[in-house]
């Protein structure tokens, strides 16, 4: 019995019909990835997701993690499902040929880590992290700890993690207090401690290898002064054998959702044994943070995508079978009910849940490609591409995020009572999607990244390549007479964003830097509405060419439903950047001025 | 250590400054509570709301009720609880004293009821629902069946229920197929079964009295062949005593949140023995139960008021004291961090919270006050007061349950991961509050209800009611030289959402029903965010003069905060109408005109 979480039909239009991603072994760097190739890399990764991932999706989330005396006990699917994406070189898969991996195209990888969060997202985090990891140490590492961590990462026995938030940092990275204190034996001492680490510890792995924010003693405040370590918990003997390296997890959060993965607090050198080496240049930690901080947030969104995907397909098939009521026109209460797909308010959340999932899910593998384009193309091109995926990151990391628990409530709605209840799978993910806007830095977060720092970076010209890049597509959508309707609403609405922008801008210039910023958050969503209208008309101009051109009635269906939901979004979606730059606009900057007093009752 | 989770200033303001609920003592139904009684009735359920409600709310959501051969084991708090509100006159409080109540005016348990529902949701749902399920037996059942039944329900010993859904049934109530064969013994025999009753059987009572609905064998199909029975638990033995009326309990639903209150699934008649009592007449039953419905629907209003508002004052409390980062303006990592209210995007969240709370708060208190009104005014006004009711019902249930989610899950990011963990309430709230847009009609339902029923009864009297009195309110801020610019704003927008109805009417005369129907979701939005910018008008109004006139600091912030957020709603949230009236105009009617195959992949 098959349950539909995603559609491969969308994953293969997205990717060989919108970006051709199989072109991309027309270049020597990819060259190994044909269509052959990477239909097979997909099929691999839907088997796996299919048989490995989502049967145990209730299952992990009802057995949870258990902590007992410093370990985290998993599901031993963990371990199990660990081996098995070592074993199939998921782990080290974009990575180049010369560092043990594949060399596959970032936009294939998304769209199997979307396949992965659709199965089963707590599930999918393990190898993700550790491949995020592995990147950090392959890019900026000694090839003394590339050569004895890497090889135990990629084959999945060793657990990597992103190990930066503190008690008393974590929106505020510049006040990581973790300390690394210098020895003569080429390892640093870490003391201190870390919350919220995912997968800090657990039985589905014979080590973990963080990679781990802290200070040198004497560095400088703030952000400048945060270097880089891997800290194993297991640290080599010296002897080919593992030995504690003093790091104790003192316990594990109990979470809304996303229970299957647990989020631990660590303890570090309470012994004054815990080791860590440094990792590329001191205090520049936070700067290769970063690197592995995009793709996790790029992951992020996709794992939201994922969600919402599993939800949307959930509440489809529900709508397809539940009966209940008539159609307005025919309420004799003699007639047999209908289908609830059959009412117009049933398909409006259809619709919105589609538009989400199918427009975010576009819009990542876009950003991917962007990544991908970097190891192809010319030097005086890179910047371009660097750019574009640093001006798309916070979007495609928040859109999902925040839209997706809105598509996800609204698959829940379908249901009615049923989706409020555990015998299926809408309650679960309504909780695991909230966590999304959370990880990998908050909305609010993403908000003063795309706006105080993307759009000004460089004298804007990450906004005026995002804004170009939008702009061709609605030029090709312009010469397609059933089209240019929409080509020309999205002019509006970009225009409409950068006067905004424009607005803003202003704001900065005049020094009120906290008026600039105060509704970043809602900048971002309106960014966010205008990449996806964006996606949406790309997807819809190819849709509507194929559809005219095809007699399969299956694809007939497929393209058409690609064009009314693109015109769904037009109409529902983009609306709402009216009213979002009449908000930011407001010049009253109440949330700036208000009194933290007048909260007092 | 006090959590506060409502501010009885604001409660205050609201019934005693706002609209004066004192003044209803002034006529002779309501002679008994003048200011003095009202502060007492007030603080006895604040009281209860903190000692007896609040400190079980976390331990009846993990020790959820067990199912087991065929009897509900709930918290013994329970008992307790409703021993409690029996004992003070709670649970009969709105009836008249004939009745055995206390003629409490609804104002003030509308206050009451968010109070209950801010400790602890799923604990006031017991008296909440006894108490609608014997307005009913008093409205319409038998002198003798009154005599019987509402003695035990009044003093808490006995649980009511309303026994509406089945599995085929659930929107569509016209699908009713519970049985009910006459006898000559003066009772029906019931035969069918029941899903999703809440309280339908459980430990903390001695009985339970269903107000259920059935189908007398012979009667017409669809709605006009519903009646309401009396069907308890257990039954007179005609001895004084009790015997099994052959109501059992199948099992209960494990629910996302709302988990301290067992929802049931019930059989009648599987021993052939169960008995029903015809509640007035035959084949009313709908027209009857709808009455109880009415007042249900305003409680799931204030139930999500009182989540919305337990979630705003944590989050606050939060915001007030975590230390995060540092203003925009001194970036210096030297410096202390400050406590996270002071960044804007902290402060736009609380204010949209306390925009939604408070604001949804005063049209509850709107509403039930005109149920007031129609225990004391003429005759010739009573269709006034009716109307005004009737229309705002689907409003005051809708707007508090959707933007309430949207309210809390604000208060959950407020607290990042600390949000999305147990140790706060917040996770607990954004379950529990997900269940409003489902139980006793979805939003769907509401929105056909608003638009398909409300706004063309008896030729748009409702509707225009609704306009004179917000038009009342907008002229009274006119008058006041610092208000007169929002008063215009609103009027511009009602002046939209008259227009956007009068467009909609135009479909409807037109005969495409299907059309005219499809966005009642969205207009229900829309007709929310005008009541609520009414409701704002007219406390800001009320504390404008207030906060001219007083020095005492406390005071004056309390009344400023008034006028603050409701610029906040004016600025942030009424200019969402336009948008909303764009999208319900757009004349694609895209969700009624798409074929449901193009959902096939």
């Amino acid at each position: 019995m098959e349950e539909k979480f995603i559609s491969r039909q969308n994953l293969n239009f997205t990717l060989f019909e919108v970006f051709q991603v199989d072109k991309l072994s027309q270049h020597e760097y990819f060259k190994e990835f044909n269509k052959d190739t990477l239909d097979m890399v997909l099929k691999t990764s839907y088997i796996l997701a299919e048989r490995m991932m989502k049967p145990y999706l209730r299952e992990m989330d009802k057995n949870t993690p258990e902590y007992r005396d410093g370990e985290v006990y998993v599901h031993p699917i963990v371990r199990e499902y660990m081996e098995k994406c070592g074993e199939i070189g998921l782990i080290a898969a974009p990575f180049p040929n010369t560092a043990g991996g594949q060399q596959l195209p970032r936009a294939i990888l998304a769209a199997c880590n979307y396949m992965f969060a659709a199965a089963n997202y707590s599930l999918s985090v393990y190898p993700g992290l550790t491949s995020g990891a592995a990147n950090l140490i392959l890019n900026f590492a000694s090839k003394e700890l590339q050569d004895y961590y890497l090889p135990k990462m990629f084959s999945g026995q060793w657990q990597g993690t992103m190990a930066l938030t503190e008690p008393e940092a974590g929106s505020s990275l510049s006040d990581i207090k973790t300390k690394a204190i210098r020895t003569d034996e080429g390892y640093f001492k870490i003391k201190g401690n870390k919350i919220f680490i995912s997968a800090g510890t657990h039985s589905g792995v014979t080590n973990v290898v963080h990679l781990m924010l802290a200070r040198i003693e004497g560095a400088p405040s703030g952000v400048k002064g945060i270097s880089l370590f891997v800290v194993p918990k297991y640290r080599g003997d010296g002897k080919g054998g593992l030995i504690s390296n003093d790091v104790t997890c003192s316990g594990i959060e109990h979470k809304l959702g996303y229970r299957g993965s647990p989020i631990t607090q660590l303890y570090m050198g309470e012994n004054d044994d815990c080791r860590g080496w440094l990792v590329g240049e001191e205090n520049m930690g936070l700067s290769y943070m970063f690197r592995m901080m995009n793709e996790e947030r790029i992951n992020v969104g996709i794992g939201a995508i994922g969600i919402a995907s599993a939800a949307y397909y959930e509440s489809l098939k529900y709508a397809t079978e539940r009966k209940q009521g008539r159609p307005l026109s025919s309420k004799d209460p003699n007639s047999p009910q209908c289908e609830i797909i059959e009412h117009a308010d049933i398909k409006r959340m259809l619709l919105f849940q589609k538009a989400i999932v199918e427009g975010s899910l576009s819009l990542a593998v876009q950003v991917s490609f962007y990544l991908d384009m970097l190891s192809i193309c010319k030097e005086e091109e890179k910047e371009k591409y660097e750019l574009l995926a640093e001006f798309l990151t916070p979007i495609v990391k928040t859109y999902p995020s925040e839209k997706g628990i809105l598509s996800t409530s609204a698959g829940l709605q379908i249901l009615g009572g049923y989706g409020y209840c555990e015998d299926f799978n809408l309650e679960l993910f309504y909780r695991d999607a909230r966590i999304h806007p959370i990880h990998e830095g908050t909305t609010g977060i993403q908000g003063q990244d795309i706006l105080g720092r993307k759009v000004t970076m460089k004298n804007g010209k990450a906004f005026n390549y995002f804004i170009s890049e939008v702009q061709k597509t609605i030029a090709e959508a312009e010469k397609e007479e059933t089209l240019s309707k929409y080509a020309m609403e999205l002019k509006e609405y970009l225009a409409l964003f950068k006067s905004t922008t424009s607005e803003l801008l202003k704001i900065a210039a005049s020094g009120k830097i906290e008026d600039f910023l105060s509704d970043a958050t809602l900048y971002l969503e309106m960014a966010g509405n205008i990449a996806i209208g964006w996606q949406w008309l790309l997807q819809g101009l190819i849709a509507y060419k194929k559809s005219t051109a095809i007699e399969n009635k299956f694809l007939k269906n497929f393209y058409n439903a690609k064009v009314t939901t693109m015109k769904y979004f037009f109409r529902y979606e983009l609306p709402l950047i009216k009213s979002l730059s009449e908000i930011i606009l407001n010049d009253q900057r109440i949330t700036v001025n208000i009194d933290k007093e007048l909260f007092e009752d």
